[in-house]
């Protein structure tokens, strides 16, 4: 299915990461199956350490670079990968520098130097900050950390993928929040080295979706980007990306795009039924299932699952969100 | 260390329930490790299927029952051993009934039923409830599942405390909601086999703590039953108790009591910097050490666990308490 990646390379990262990444719960909704009329499982990455899936990437991507002998690595990534990269590096031991722009919001810096890492300020963009971390990379020695077009980063998302099968081998159906792509095509992969009638669903943003776009236009494109509630899924995928886009359209059956008001319906369906405080990129799956966009194929193919891939939003936004919400019939009660 | 508990029977409790129960996540929490000045992990039994650890006990007893060719259990609990009896007979293939009062709120009724229970409404009171639930028994063949006070139930809630040491065998400290005991007995026994070292303490609330009272009074006593956030940790322990209090008496090296406002803080704090909805009952042990109350053994003794038993809090209740939190500085900033 794929020249540039094995399953053996997936063994391989789980098996590096094993002890510094959880093998996370697949639990069934009792809700979202009664729901679709299927079973539905969620892949709850919300448990993991730094709050999100990218750890498994990340981990596996420096555990790597340090059998080579690198000691210092560098991101320009402020969201989930720069704290993975951040976290990984801490458990390594080895050095972690993230360059970031003079408009990062404080609590940003500090959520990454509270995981051990360098912070380096430069600049007043996102791309001065890249550009940093490439001369750190030319100049000083560092070894650059991609966020997903990497094939150890890829392999790392992978072991999602390989979790799901082996814990639920009748899967069907797997639905991803699509970003990049790295998620994606990892989880794809290992999924369809199982079973390669395991369709596989990308649910990305209506706002600013670099994939979708790029699959639609057969090559990578950029795309303006937007504010939305799934910010973890903005970025574009690079316009030389090499692997992430390819292997994305040759492994996707159906990408749907979501609302912002649908986003936040996932993320209070995920408060209020299954008790979980998930961020915007990790609501899209149960977003979609609720706006009925599963439905079609479930009848005839059994289990579903839902990647729910992290936990990391700000707060007094996610009790703005849920506030929204109507009270339950049952809200004078205790539980 | 107990004449009638063995670590064996804990292996065979874990070898039971493997598959039908999660082994859950152990996460380091930084803000609490902050806090504590010493590394403090949180053992996340809210994944657990039913949202809370009492799955692991009522697994175990069923499967027992099982083996010996019982096919029918009742039970009187309508909150989490109510709903992991239903749970746990379903999945093992044999009928659940659970007897209620006609009084229980309709919510609580549906939730049991969801899981494929039988429900049985009978008189204005728990305790007509508990009578018809014994009289199933001696009448009608059915095997009773007892919340706490049972051998089989006990090593099945030690499988969380064999977790513990496996994962983090320098553990020297664990913190422990206490209700009826039988949560605290089978951790503290499966621990204290690893290593007699390490420290046990018992969190609860001062409104109404059997177990507390009755280690006072050097005897099981009764105590009056009071509103509480941490409901699910009240309830008596039994005059004619078995096991669980001469087992907590033996293994406890300290009792916390706590306010309402404590238990408070504990569940605003697990959402707030954990993202993570937890009932009063699972907070206590974040509150006790935001109280400060579990610092003065931390320094020389290393990394501290606290067990999150469950999420079943009525949502509209979480939300109101969370409500009531401050903003965070940066509130007006995306994550």
């Amino acid at each position: 299915m794929s020249a540039v990646l094995s399953l053996a390379d997936v063994y391989r990262a789980r098996r590096r990461i094993e002890g510094r990444v959880l093998r996370t719960p697949l639990i069934e909704s009792p809700s979202l199956s009664a729901i679709a009329g299927a079973p539905v499982f969620l892949k709850l990455e919300t448990v993991q350490p730094t709050g999100s899936f990218k750890l498994r990437g990340a981990t596996n991507a420096l555990a790597q670079l340090v059998e080579q002998g690198c000691r210092k690595v560098v991101t320009a990534s402020t969201g989930n990968h720069g704290r993975a990269v951040a976290h990984a590096a801490r458990a390594l031991g080895i050095e972690a520098t993230v360059c970031m722009s003079a408009l990062v919001p404080g609590n940003k810096v500090e959520a990454v130097r509270a995981l051990g890492a360098q912070v380096r300020i430069v600049g007043k963009s996102q791309d001065d900050a890249e550009h940093e971390a490439l001369r750190l990379v030319r100049e000083e020695g560092f070894a650059y950390v991609p966020p997903f077009d990497d094939l150890n980063v890829i392999a790392g998302q992978a072991t999602i993928g390989l979790e799901i099968v082996e814990a639920l081998p009748d899967v069907a159906h797997i639905v991803v929040p699509l970003s990049g792509g790295g998620l994606f095509a990892g989880v794809a992969f290992a999924a369809r080295s199982a079973n390669r009638a395991i369709r596989m669903t990308g649910v990305t943003m209506a706002r600013g979706a670099a994939m979708h776009a790029s699959l639609a236009a057969g090559r990578p494109v950029l795309v303006e980007e937007l504010d939305t509630l799934a910010d973890s899924l903005g970025g574009g995928i690079g316009l030389e990306n090499r692997y992430t886009y390819r292997l994305t359209r040759d492994l996707i059956d159906n990408t749907l795009l979501l609302d912002e008001d649908s986003i936040a319906r996932g993320i209070v369906h995920a408060y209020q039924h299954e008790r979980l405080v998930v961020e915007g990129a990790a609501a899209v799956g149960i977003a979609a299932l609720l706006d009925g966009l599963l439905h079609d194929t479930r009848v005839e193919r059994g289990p579903l699952v839902i990647i729910v891939t992290g936990a990391n939003i700000d707060i007094d936004l996610h009790r703005r969100i849920v506030s929204a919400m109507p009270a339950q019939s049952h809200s004078h009660q205790s539980s």
